[in-house]
């Protein structure tokens, strides 16, 4: 799900434990009341700006621009589609190849539950070790629907420059096999590393992660040496280059609702049935949808199980300062945002920065599909035997997956539907760190160097399972997300090589020249 | 939706007003309170035997069934798909054809704003005119599934006997080609028909017949004329050969209810957004449904809508008799019927007698379906920007279309949803006859005079647009239900033409003389 999120950028210092403060707990009925007094901000100006310069490893990169692109050709050349087990084997085996060759000195494909991943090591004998999450998987393609041939690896003329057209070229193989071609030149002109590394590629990212925590468990004992884990990808804003750094995401529980005919609360059992038998018979659409109806208000904005926000802390010292200091931001952006959603007003016809308040600190349960019986054109009179609801629900700190579950689960008992059939399909606590943490600061050192517009924010609205690190390991994660690409899950996938002149956005070069800062950067964090 | 409902056979006599008795109106959360005492019960033993016999006819049918057989398969090989508008043109050019070489003063197609109709008038210059509702269209076919061709019009073995297993075998190409059979028998033998025929046949019956409202309106001052509407179709109970007579169909209002996002009450009014906007955004999903929630009692039985039941009437005094003439019957078939459904027990755990009551005199509101965002396996985080549910209300005497609709609609506004769309797809009222309808009665001492087993209910608890003939016209629609068919609208459709030996079940020569004595009962019918 990283792709949901742009420009992520979460990251967590182990051992910066952020103090919990009150509950934001309110009656049933109420939506939890949040509190952010308007005073100190944060702000890009208490951020040093990062002095290093690399001119032999940067010219090293001018030089070698024509390999370095034919890198990122040979890795979107292999296709690799996880859910249709096209060429992920062999992606696998090139990219442990391409860091053998590059100087790792642990370099193997690893055997999952699932599709495999790949572990790599390289000693650079420093203090600083650096763990490096990357995905060598990629969406499936409608190849008739694109302008070149998915798998080609062609340079196209793009209105913001020459681009490099192709499924992954932007999630993530491009962005992934810059970083090598940064680490080729640090190690082609300063004979090592700063940082030791740990790379832990998965094939399954475009599958939700599932066998990610099996990788991060087989190695976790090693990878918890590490100060951060960064993560080449996410880009800039094509108006004017800016990146957004988001401190944390939300958790996430993901259930499927399903109510069926039963010998307990009756309905047919087996098949719909004639919908005239509605007159005698006990309807699974109708027991589905007033079990849903009992979990919110009438307006579908306020939750109504008992407890569902009563664990939830009120964003503490820290994350008011980052409101403080993002929310100018969105307010200049939250009507732009509604019109690209077609959104007329939000709820309540919510302000600004209540909008921004709701969206970075409350929980949320949202319907992502219901379906039952027939939906087609016309009529069909059928009772049906079966009606099933999507659910997710977005969790902040405080809340965890399994007490929202019980909670749930509790609920719907208590209100006379327990023969609701309740089935998590997916679910993880939320990831937070702090502004503090010595990877964030020497990464925002490292894009003020470039004078790139900086929005910082304590969190996305959106969810990835960043606990793996922040959580299972202690350790931060970290996106780096210079450069830019667009269309990662639809045609004519793109990543930009070759910006237009005046261009604010880094091409290839320009996005290695920064990895090769941002490493000696965290080399140097403390 | 003829073919939802086994032998069919609503007959309204036209004068014969039943008399209106008290409603059933109850408090908001109460289901009407439905009340039949005990006491006089219909019984087949107070309808005379029918004594005609009509050897010349019945010996001539004996000596031309391979013709009659190839008059049912000429018209089963014609395929005549309305959905798909396949040979519907063809099949109504062929019955015309076939109507004037049988003799019938008059016979044209008739076109009309869909598909068209066929119109056909047998002068016998009799005292009693019959009108005949035929359908000329069948349901789509999935060739593959079929272990013939369905357009062969091939003869099958079959555990029941020797069918002629077909699309349109049984629905109703079949009962109806046999009748026509009939007809030139008698005509054949005696020179001309007891009775004067006006046949009205539709292509679009399995559209839902939007289209024969008007066919009827071109022809009702000649079909006013008639003593009652015959129609070949349903059939015998394949167990012991048992016809079923229902006296009347329920009203139906299918509507749709579609939440959008809107200007009014927010949500995304163009696409499906992310889910984790939520936070702030308005859900069509919710809305939806929060909407149906208000409907329905939680257990989904009983509706909310004020005055919904208020105009229900009470059974008035024949259809009690009809109930009580009937219970015994249902009583012993109740088990089963739930078996057949998979229903452990219906609804509030009601006994035999409750559910029949229900069955026959409640008006109900089903979902037939729900459909928003995504339903497939796995997880999807969005935010649909739109909902829909279809829901069809089963009316009974003293409801109509308009006045349940208005009454839904009026419920919506109140309780804060007016913003739901609510688009009406069908809507037409009950229909009603009485068992002393001269029609009815002939029809019934038919059934004796073979000895068949006659269940005489007061209605179906579906639905059939039966008002085009008992309340726009005043004339008595009455299904012939002798012969046996099924699989309607699946594969390897049949009607059976010999039966095995000691079979109850009429064959296709049994049901040519069954209709012989009919049209004569009716003839001589006061």
């Amino acid at each position: 799900m990283r792709k949901l999120i742009q420009s992520v950028l979460p990251v967590a210092a182990a051992g910066c434990v952020l103090a919990a403060t009150s509950s934001v707990a309110a009656p049933v009925g109420q939506r939890p009341a949040i509190t952010i007094p308007p005073g100190a901000a944060f702000s890009m100006a208490s951020i040093p700006t990062f002095k290093g310069e690399y001119k032999d490893v940067y010219a090293y990169i001018d030089a070698h621009k024509d390999s370095d692109l034919a890198n990122l050709q040979r890795w979107v050349r292999q296709p690799s589609i996880s859910a249709q087990n096209i060429g992920v084997k062999e992606m696998a085996a090139l990219a442990a190849a391409d860091l053998k060759k590059i100087g790792f000195k642990e370099a193997e494909v690893v055997p999952t539950g699932g599709h495999p991943g790949v572990w790599g090591y390289y000693d650079a004998g420093a203090k600083t070790t650096l763990a490096v999450y990357m995905m060598l998987d990629v969406q499936p393609v409608e190849e008739a629907d694109w302008q070149v041939k998915p798998f080609d690896g062609a340079l196209v003329d793009h209105p913001l420059g020459r681009v490099l057209m192709a499924r992954g070229a932007t999630n993530t193989k491009g962005p992934e096999r810059a970083f090598l071609n940064a680490i080729e030149a640090i190690i082609a002109t300063r004979g090592k590393l700063p940082v030791n590394l740990m790379i832990l590629a998965e094939s399954e990212e475009e599958l939700g992660s599932p066998h990610y925590p099996e990788l991060i468990a087989k190695f976790a004992s090693r990878l918890k040496t590490a100060a951060g884990a960064i993560y080449p990808g996410g880009g800039q804003a094509p108006e004017d280059g800016a990146v957004s750094v988001q401190l944390g995401v939300k958790g996430l529980l993901y259930v499927e609702l399903e109510a069926r005919g039963n010998p307990r609360t009756g309905g047919p059992q087996k098949a719909e049935i004639h919908s005239s038998w509605k007159a005698t018979t006990d309807a699974p659409a109708w027991r589905l949808t007033q079990a849903l109806a009992s979990l919110t208000t009438p307006d579908g904005n306020t939750i109504l199980i008992p407890g569902y926000y009563d664990k939830i802390r009120q964003p503490n010292a820290e994350e008011q300062r980052l409101f403080n200091g993002t929310l100018d931001g969105w307010v200049k952006r939250e009507a732009a945002t509604r019109k690209a959603f077609a959104v007329d007003h939000w709820y309540d016809n919510m302000d600004a920065r209540t909008s921004l308040t709701r969206y970075l600190f409350d929980t949320t349960i949202n319907i992502d599909g219901l379906a039952s019986g027939y939906g087609g054109p016309g009529t069909k009179t059928i009772l049906p035997n079966r009606a099933l609801a999507k659910l997710d629900s977005r969790l902040v700190p405080g809340q965890t997956p399994e007490e929202s579950l019980r909670l749930l689960k509790a609920h719907l008992v208590n209100k006379g539907f327990g023969d609701i059939e309740v089935r998590q399909l997916a679910g993880y606590p939320p990831s937070q760190t702090s502004v503090e943490a010595p990877v964030v600061k020497a990464l925002l050192s490292t894009y003020k160097k470039y004078g790139l517009p900086v929005d910082v924010s304590p969190r996305s609205g959106g969810s990835q399972p960043n606990y793996v690190f922040t959580d299972t390991l202690g350790v931060a994660e970290v996106g780096l997300a210079a450069g830019h690409g667009a269309d990662a899950h639809a045609p004519n996938e793109y990543w930009l090589i070759d910006p237009k002149p005046g261009s604010k956005l880094f091409g290839m070069s320009a996005v290695e020249k920064f990895y090769v800062d941002a490493l000696y950067a965290m080399a140097a964090a403390k």
